[in-house]
């Protein structure tokens, strides 16, 4: 009730704060422009001799241009924090927020773009066509599977770097808190069962990562159940998830899955979790409920069935796993040592610099701070 | 000689300084994010209330969002300045300067978009998808006849204003310039027969700009002579300038069209007309050669052969005819009074204010400064 009332004031004040705001980030000179003196060196006439240099050496754009410094957070809002296909309008607050993020975290110029489009092929034909005054693309909340080949299309196209934070930003920050996790539990990842719940963006990139990083195995689920060989109703990238995890050929629904788990990672769904699934798991289980606003399991309710270490996506408890932990840094590190293109190998050394962060991991303290000054270096140092 | 130093000083210095600035605008939240509980109102969780109103009330996303303030600066770097077809890389530096006038004189939020592209329809398309979070695009340094095309389907499609600054934004300046420069001459500009130079982008504009504000007879030049309905060279909007103007039927070279001229109108090619071709004109004879960086006569000679009121696009020389005194007043009006089309009508109007603020125009004053802080008021008040 009292969560609820909490809620709900956020919710009321929010909504005034953005109505007075009307926008939450401005573009502003850095440089004044007072008087014909200025417009000479800024504007013409003396802007000429700048653009004429860049047009014969198109590779110095860096040196004298915004590009250096400057992302694009672009979303076609088909899938916006837990509300889904909300359209460009209910995207653009988002973004505008996360463009705040960028800049208050990470001093980069970061611009939303919110599209009127959910055509894979404009999707990628736009943002190649506005890509030269950029230096980063971060993709934002696009639905999967479409933004899957997105991302690897503009990655090829493009000589900036282009992420999907949805996956790999997401994934990041979840292998940063497992690392940690596993310690307080003493347990080795290499060896142990974990099973993810979700096989959309989020899931899909967490499964790779870890795999990777190195799982015992890794038993991933989606709406239908236990992603398996067997299954005849998947293609695309479950079919390849199918091949790769769950080595010991599980089959049956998310209930099955917890069977001898030491780890669960939920992407999913609010409230499809129980007491009862928890207990299921082995000793010192890891549970991190991400779901938003709803975890798939209550704090509360996951520590009464026995969970050692449980994270949620949400600020108002312990061990919030928050995607602002990763982008600012990420990109910081992408701009900074001119990276084409952000691998796993980055992201995982990425993870380990955020999990190092925290010298004494304990239960309730797996991860830093948003706004723990030392993150975005650790990340950014990375990212080369 | 010394002209020719300062040039190159201004060159110099603009180099360096832009180096220095690696860009010259930067995207800055509009309120602090230093921990939680801020996180929390701009981003999640209290962002999803704002998100969930707008899918729900699309139209209320100028109250919400960035939108209100928001106007992209849009080229293909085809006809930069005088510098031409450059390319994106080329044309940044200037719409990034333009940009910090958008903001230093208007309060506008203005941000570049260069593109990777030349083709009329992807344009178009890349236009219409990024739309979403623009209150209005400012068209620039696109070549014509694509710009004319490109200009007319986003007016039709989108629900904001579009408007080609090089186009329409120039014929605002030079009507008001003009406007000016008839009352120092004590001449009808209704009775009068102006010369215009050049029929691009700009050219064809200020032709339809000036036969709705109202002129004697108006001839157009192109780089292979004067339009008239006799040319069968000619086609698109020179075949409907041929129609439209030229009401005395003139054939021959831009030297032929200066008899009995009242004003001369250059937006061509520098060093094209001669001190010979000015004494051709009418008394009071009024010039403005407004080529970039070159004009197509210089004052001293214009004056020398007679000219009474002289105006180029230069900030060294009196009389500067420049865009930065229409484009962030006509944006402000747009956004401010949500102007859907800007309409000839409005320029005209916004000519009218700007001419109006020179209560006693004289030969070497017809316009006033853009620093002038009353400008963009008397230009904004008339985009409704």
């Amino acid at each position: 009730m009292i969560k609820d009332m909490k809620k709900t004031d956020i919710a009321k004040q929010s909504l005034a704060i953005h109505k007075k705001l009307q926008g939450k980030v401005s573009i502003v000179p850095k440089a004044p422009v007072r008087n014909k003196a200025d417009l000479a060196i800024y504007y013409t006439p003396g802007v000429g001799a700048v653009s004429s240099y860049l047009a014969e050496h198109k590779d110095m754009v860096r040196d004298y241009t915004m590009k250096r410094n400057t992302v694009a957070v672009v979303s076609d809002g088909s899938a916006v924090l837990g509300l889904g296909n909300i359209g460009p309008e209910g995207a653009l607050p988002v973004m505008e927020g996360k463009a705040m993020l960028f800049r208050s975290l990470a001093g980069i110029d970061a611009f939303p773009i919110v599209l009127d489009t959910q055509d894979t092929e404009e999707i990628i034909r736009t943002i190649k066509n506005i890509a030269p005054v950029f230096g980063g693309i971060n993709l934002e909340d696009i639905a999967a599977p479409r933004c899957f080949e997105i991302e690897k299309r503009l990655q090829e196209m493009l000589d900036i770097p282009v992420m999907h934070d949805d996956q790999h930003g997401t994934a990041t920050i979840v292998l940063a808190g497992l690392i940690n996790a596993f310690r307080v539990v003493k347990k080795d990842m290499a060896s142990s069962r974990i099973v993810v719940a979700g096989a959309g963006a989020a899931g899909n990139a967490i499964a790779e990562l870890l795999m990777l990083h190195g799982v015992g195995d890794l038993v991933i689920v989606d709406s239908r159940g236990i992603i398996s060989r067997n299954r005849s109703d998947i293609d695309g990238h479950k079919r390849i998830l199918a091949e790769k995890t769950n080595h010991s050929g599980l089959e049956g629904s998310l209930a099955d899955a917890f069977s001898g788990a030491d780890a669960f990672v939920g992407v999913s769904k609010g409230g499809t979790v129980s007491a009862h699934d928890i207990r299921r798991m082995n000793n010192d289980a890891i549970v991190f409920a991400l779901a938003n606003p709803t975890p798939e399991i209550m704090p509360d309710e996951a520590r009464s069935a026995g969970a050692a270490v449980i994270a949620t996506g949400r600020s108002d408890f312990e061990n919030q796993i928050n995607n602002s932990l990763g982008f600012p840094g990420i990109f910081r590190g992408a701009l900074d040592h001119q990276v084409r293109v952000i691998t796993d190998a980055m992201l995982i050394k990425a993870a380990r610099n955020i999990a190092a962060l925290v010298k004494r991991p304990v239960r309730n303290r797996i991860i830093p701070s948003t706004f723990d000054k030392r993150v975005v270096p650790a990340v950014a140092k990375a990212i080369r």
